[in-house]
């Protein structure tokens, strides 16, 4: 049986092991310290490690006994790597002062400048943050790639620039379309598969596999699982953006709402809405200033137009596309039973 | 002999084919051709393409017929796009209007936003260039690594990783001291050895190098000539941001003032000043709206302390320097030959 829970040990290790070593200017630069554990900080406390639980099953996919498990944590640890840098980068992006219920990076950041005006600051914490972004994306490749031989190398290297090139591409068009009021469902449609159905499931599970060395067959099994599991994920985390208990998201829950976010719930929404209801989501979807009692507004009207209960229903859907492609006869049966595992709580989930 | 301006153009038409090929989001989304043009426009238009001249000239040291070229000279034009994501990162640090002469990525994004409030385009400015620096970071190590060999990518990711990591402390280091007043000769040193030394000079030949296989003492040349140009270089670039003319440089003369780099010459000119002298450095180095007459004032006193003049010892100092280790038996004639010349251009140069 494949342990997850393991996984997730081994990865948090593979982590922790690397910022135990690494220093900033050979350690000279009396404030590198402090640097590097703001970012240890980040990436350590929280975070569901979906990403890289998944690069490693998408590696035991293909090759469920691998010789040495180093390189394939070293590779997973640097998945997680970097959606901490991405993450980093978009929680500037996206104004948004708390992450897995801490402060986030930008803010600590700000809070180390010692006594300039609030404005300064605050811009002080977004360069810091678009700095330690581009570290910790330095540092992602180093994880991942220290590791393995130059054959998985050539075979790894293709997928990780697809990744990084889909993932910054689905955050120029969410970063495009905020606050622009469409209901556009096919921009949505690719918002989602960019930044999440591509990004936070398959390429993972695509990454693994190539290292793994996996033939087609298991790279399309594994494309017909991980797309619609994705697209689940997204939904999910949109409704529990807005329906969530902010206590267990860690996440405010007038973030969403207040950026404007083009999500697929808000474009049903306003294709649904009465006169009277696309009237209000139009004030108060991307208002910068949006209180809990309007956030409660926009929930009703969601609850109104029949936008949660389709959105349920397309969980349902994609959960059980996802399901189904584990039948696969290319896929060994216990990373099947992992990844069912995974699609569960992928689905299933409070945070 | 070793044509560089024939290294120039092959770099030149890499980059070029490379946007030619690419799209974003398969071309479906309608604002995407207009941001791959953005950062192309950026890309092409001017630069000195000293990192891709060094990668090539690196490569050549170890290997100086190589069986193909395009290999080298893909990884050549990675080095050039990867400084263009720096540079499209910087100018948001550095709050830069204009950079080789045209408006920065920041600016030119703020300008594509329709009808949004001053702050909101300036905001999104600001985002979108975060974005598409993490775009073209992402296609630096696209376009260096696709036509390696798997051989030649074990030797060679090491090194770009140690350059991305050095890079981004440098960029850190510059950030955190900027307007702090300091006149530590120490940390600015190291700003130089992280942000130019390593990064503009030794790391690109290290990376062209390590692609080709390099013996240990053609790597130990090729350190010793980068170092002291490297350094050379960085004075150079401070001069000419204070003494320099802004019409061929392509950024205003006050930019340095204006973010209060700690640079080599500020340190020595506060080192060296008198009491009165010191004051008025304190007042007008970092002053956020400092005007060309008060940038005159902080020139004077660097005359006056002997700072230029110290500064234009050291830098031929270090070309010296340089040059003595081009006489290294392991470099073969024309390649020295070649970094002779770039010696020479990095040090007397007017933008």
């Amino acid at each position: 049986m494949v342990d997850l829970d393991e996984i997730r040990a081994e990865v948090d290790s593979a982590l922790a092991g690397f910022f135990d070593r690494t220093t900033l200017a050979g350690g000279v630069e009396p404030h590198s310290d402090d640097m590097i554990e703001v970012i240890e900080g980040f990436v350590l406390t929280g975070g569901k490690r979906i990403r890289p639980v998944l690069c490693v099953l998408g590696w035991l996919a293909a090759d469920p006994r691998p010789r040495c498990r180093a390189p394939l944590i070293g590779l997973a640890a640097g998945l997680e790597m970097f959606h901490a840098a991405i993450l980093i980068h978009d929680d500037v992006v996206d104004r948004s002062a708390t992450r897995r219920g801490r402060p986030t990076v930008h803010r600590v950041m700000a809070g180390l400048r010692p006594g300039g005006s609030p404005q300064d600051d605050e811009w002080f914490g977004n360069c810091a943050a678009i700095v330690l972004g581009d570290l910790a994306l330095a540092w992602a490749d180093k994880l991942a790639c220290q590791q393995l031989s130059a054959e998985q190398l050539g075979r790894v290297l293709p997928q990780i620039a697809q990744m990084r090139h889909e993932v910054t591409v689905g955050q120029f068009l969410d970063l495009h379309s905020a606050g622009a009021g469409s209901s556009d469902a096919d921009l949505a449609e690719m918002i989602i598969r960019y930044k999440t159905a591509y990004y936070t499931v398959y390429r993972p599970l695509s990454i693994g596999a190539a290292a793994g060395d996996a033939s087609r067959e298991v790279t399309r099994a594994l494309h017909h699982y991980g797309m619609p599991v994705g697209k689940a994920f997204q939904l999910r985390d949109d409704l529990l953006g807005l329906f969530g208990d902010p206590q267990v998201t860690g996440k405010p829950i007038t973030d969403d709402a207040r950026a404007g976010k083009h999500t697929a719930l808000i474009t049903h929404a306003r294709t649904a809405a009465s006169p009277s209801q696309a009237v209000k989501l139009a004030q108060l979807w991307g208002k910068p200033d949006i209180t809990e009692s309007e956030v409660d507004v926009v929930r009703d009207i969601l609850s109104a137009t029949g936008t949660v209960r389709t959105a349920e229903h397309l969980i349902a859907e994609h959960h059980r596309a996802a399901l189904a492609a584990l039948d696969s006869p290319h896929l060994p049966t216990e990373v099947a039973d992992a990844l069912r595992t995974v699609a569960d709580r992928a689905v299933e989930r409070d945070r």
